[in-house]
């Protein structure tokens, strides 16, 4: 069978990549062996099994690499079909929509990510990433009308691709937060986002997987930056 | 039936995400309408049916707009599943693997030719992106060995994902060569996908979608710098 051979998932704890997976295989209830990679001295199994990135997620399935989250997600989702509610719909219109949203989240929030936390040299470098972050949460809150049509998530009364790519990031905006001391995901501003972000975390799938201890991921954050300073040496 | 409904594209005519689509309408013997969108003044019916990003392609299906490349490509390949042979495979481990390679393509590719055409400022900085290109180029050298397994393209006997994805460069890439006065798909250096590329530019469904005039790609190319300045303002 397809589903067939154990699962291994390669990642780093505070990865918003590494943490959709997580929730994704929580959903589908599907047991797999958790290895915490360091930043510093990845595994030869990290190196061997993902040669071009070197980088996490990796998942391996029965000693199979897969690799880039978007694409382990929607791997997960075709293998085991049948287990737990799907993470893309059905529908290949709505599904259509559900990949240009996930694109959209990683190309724009994405950037903005990197931009707030890890390239910004300055203050006003780190604002500007802050408002494009913004920006492109307020388009999100649009697109969540759009797709969830008045239900509890972007994939509708369950959660689904959209939501597990953005929700990984979660974790790093709380500590954006308290270093910005305003919050990303405004209730004032991006309601409908505030009340997801309140149930997105609260789901079981996501329980122990997304951060939920600001101080403690910004306690990790010399580590990676330090990290992306020895890449460019 | 999902099938049902006009097909309208939205596309510029140099355009590596456009022709990709119309490669995978070709390869289906879908019948559709091509409107050719101008750069500088585009339409109210591309800046309506795609608000987010205001680019092409778009894909209208009964009226219904599909943005974002890949995305549309996904989309016509489940939609019209039965129509012509699979763009995406069957298994979803070789759908992991061909979704990965795509990715792979469009960011390291993809930015590799924006460097080399759009962005550099400087012959130096001309230079530094065709580099990037050939490294990207040669990993794709041994992807294809490893996707095709022997056979004419990434997708086996037939186009694939990968093949559509990476083949829409190809008109560009004729016109880089003849700036920088060798070839970025070279026989010596990526026999495979030198001979990759004959095939494919030879395929039917290629034919008319994919330039050969690297002389007529030369002379629009103010066209898209004069566009590039005009959104920089």
């Amino acid at each position: 069978m397809a589903g067939d051979g154990e699962l291994k998932l390669l990642g780093v704890w505070t990865s918003p990549f590494v943490i959709r997976v997580r929730v994704v295989l929580n959903l589908k209830s599907l047991p797999y062996e958790y290895v915490e990679e360091s930043l510093g001295s990845k595994s030869a199994l990290l190196l061997g099994s993902n040669p071009v990135h070197q980088s996490v997620p990796v998942l391996l399935h029965g000693g199979r690499p897969v690799n880039e989250s978007q694409v382990i997600v929607q791997y997960i989702d075709e293998v085991w079909a049948g287990a737990g509610p799907s993470v893309l719909p059905a529908d290949p219109y709505e599904r259509a929509t559900a990949r240009f949203w996930a694109a959209y989240v990683d190309d724009k929030v994405g950037s903005a990510w990197t931009g707030m936390l890890f390239s910004c040299k300055t203050e006003e470098e780190r604002a500007e990433a802050v408002s494009r972050a913004v920006a492109a949460l307020e388009t999100l809150e649009g697109a969540f009308a759009e797709c969830s049509k008045g239900k509890a998530f972007f994939g509708g009364d369950a959660i689904g691709f959209v939501d597990v790519v953005l929700g990984g990031y979660l974790g790093w905006f709380g500590a954006i937060d308290k270093i910005i001391g305003r919050r990303l995901i405004d209730p004032a501003r991006t309601p409908l986002l505030a009340r997801w972000e309140e149930r997105f975390r609260a789901a079981d799938a996501a329980k122990g997987v997304v951060p939920d201890d600001a101080d403690k991921m910004l306690e990790f954050l010399p580590t990676v930056l330090a990290w992306i300073a020895g890449k460019a040496k």
